[in-house]
């Protein structure tokens, strides 16, 4: 796949992709080029088989203007790797789904086998005749990633991915420029994309799942820090004398709620008998997990819902600090745990609006994810599609 | 005065603040321009007047390379408005200080007042000759801002302030640009020009003065959230069960550290005489204050020096989470209550390392300012150099 020459070829693969097919005219407009230096720059995008043409626009008074889209051929890969499952899918260049295919998996299996069964399903989609080639792909894993040789990093749920060459291996196997990022990045790109921060430059994602990690937005970019940990607020301590956590410290938010704490929790309510509903689930299947409870809450079981709004409590204190600190336009909660729902979003925005800045709150929306589980893929087809329509 | 007409003006502009006297040789190496190009925007930079030729550079072996600098008439203006205290200085265009005048000033006695002294200060530079014309002036102030429109927003320790035209106030008494923002902002811009954070691209200021505020910068950009009021972290709550604040909440950060809460906390132990230094000054002086605690730390005093140490594990502990969350590369305590020095920096870098992840501060440095008093106009000129010195 050719790349963008000059910075008015990328704006334009920009604005194409974001906005889809437009008229001549209406791109002159918008990138402010003269008409014969936007029609240079249009004919040499065409040329390399980026862009295309797609008939005439209804005449504005004068000639018909020619519309252009970017080329029907593209196709970019979002491979969401979860900590229990897999989401594949391949878009076009507008980012829209062409296919998707999802199925649980162990990422404790290690980067061979899951890789190989991501490879897979991808393969599939072609089958289905979704795509011949794929020109970038964009891969999130459950753990701290290294962005710039894309590995992880000492990921602690991730047994024996630890700076496992991701990207270099998907790269070759599909034979296209790959970017790997952690999870809740890639996530936070879908909402940019496609979801409810469509609008907004700087917001924060919070995804709540086995664990919980925060994506941070800045000027419609990922912040990342600067060793790429950025935004991870799993381990922020919440009580000095609070639980040991997974990680070994004491009082992480993550030891008090999240999937894990959940699952934790929920069993020492089956085994003292405090929940029926839990311990009915517990003598049925041999264990209890986060969606035990989150179906313990929905049918009334007083016990489960006492401990999503601790949760959300928990989650809601840590936020508000952050909010106070980053002053955003929006706040999304997404994650496994986001299935909680309402009850979790109501206890969350009563202590981040009566704790946070005033100013800070005074016209922050704070919402679950309309997006659900292609989030993760779309984000990491925009990922890749960012650079692949850059010229760096 | 002009302005540049193009983004290679403007980049050579700035690599002129920044780096210095250049030969031509050496800005066609970093802009990549072509030596035709650069020759005609060095030309036109020079018509404008923003630009002089500073004689010839060594041979590097071929023709002697002419060197350029910024216009050595060029003048830029800082004003630093604390909440008990005005510097004004004036820079050249490389931001060299060539004049600075500082003295007391309550920030209480109102806009006028005190923005008539602060010209009167600046005033008194002109008659030293320091300059004829000033091209762009910067203003902090102690409290929020609202940066587009260049007024205070409802200011807690201002009053009179609120939404007091301040930038069009100054801009029509020195007759050029001006910008307004708040002080810990201006702090952390004079960092990143002059200070500890020349080469950092994301880090945080601290400043802990008569209240405790965070200046964030973001791609060696200041990040000012949605509504301006990023980095409010004094009102960070760090206990639920803490003392009434100046706000109103209950339990923040800067009810219980900076220079009030200090003053506050000094008159208790000096009434209890369970610090006989303090019980001494507030006999002699018939007040105690945050400066007394520092003094009273300095001899040895055992209340004074705990209470110091109280206050860095307060603030430790609302940096910790921070540093988790935006994983900066480098963190400066500044501010008046900085001059608690040692122990205070000790404190803070005890609890943020224990509880920090451990990714965010494998290579964290956290110093104390070495700025004092000049970080805030050099910040303010600064401020103001990159609008006069962009198209925009």
């Amino acid at each position: 796949m050719a790349r963008p020459e000059n910075g008015h070829q990328a704006r334009l693969l920009g604005l194409l992709r974001d906005d889809g097919p437009r008229s001549r005219a209406e791109l002159g407009d918008v990138v402010q080029l003269s008409r014969s230096k936007l029609a240079v720059e249009l004919d040499r995008l065409i040329e390399l088989g980026m862009v295309e043409s797609a008939g005439l626009a209804a005449s504005r008074g004068g000639r018909r203007s020619g519309i252009v889209r970017l080329s029907s051929r593209l196709r970019f890969a979002g491979i969401d790797i979860g900590a229990t499952s897999i989401d594949v899918a391949v878009t076009n260049g507008e980012m829209e789904i062409l296919g998707h295919l999802a199925e649980p998996c162990d990422v404790r299996r290690g980067p061979e086998a899951v890789l190989e069964r991501a490879l897979e399903l991808l393969g599939k989609l072609r089958e289905q005749g979704l795509y011949e080639e794929i020109h970038g792909a964009g891969v999130g894993v459950p753990g701290p990633v290294s962005f710039r040789e894309g590995v992880p990093v000492a990921p602690p749920i991730m047994p024996g991915w630890d700076r496992y060459p991701v990207r270099e291996v998907v790269s070759r196997e599909l034979g296209c420029p790959v970017l790997v990022d952690n999870d809740v990045n890639i996530m936070a790109l879908g909402e940019l994309h496609a979801g409810l921060a469509r609008s907004v430059e700087d917001f924060l994602l919070v995804k709540i799942g086995t664990g919980i990690g925060c994506g941070i937005v800045v000027n419609s970019a990922i912040y990342r820090g600067v060793s790429g940990c950025a935004g991870d607020i799993g381990h922020i301590r919440v009580d000095d004398d609070g639980p040991v956590c997974a990680c070994g410290n004491i009082g992480c938010l993550e030891a008090y709620f999240g999937g894990a704490a959940l699952a934790r929790d929920a069993l020492v309510a089956a085994r003292s008998a405090r929940s029926p509903f839990l311990a009915e689930r517990l003598a049925e299947a041999g264990e209890v997990t986060a969606a035990d409870v989150a179906a313990a809450a929905q049918a009334g079981d007083p016990v489960a819902v006492e401990m999503i709004r601790e949760g959300g409590r928990r989650v809601g204190q840590v936020l508000a600090s952050l909010v106070s600190f980053f002053n955003p336009g929006l706040v999304i909660i997404a994650g496994g745990v986001a299935g909680l729902g309402h009850t979790l979003l109501a206890e969350i925005r009563s202590v981040v609006y009566r704790r946070s800045a005033p100013l800070a709150t005074g016209n922050l929306p704070i919402v679950l994810s309309e997006l659900e589980s292609t989030a993760g893929v779309i984000g990491a087809a925009r990922m890749i599609s960012d650079q692949v329509f850059s010229t760096a």
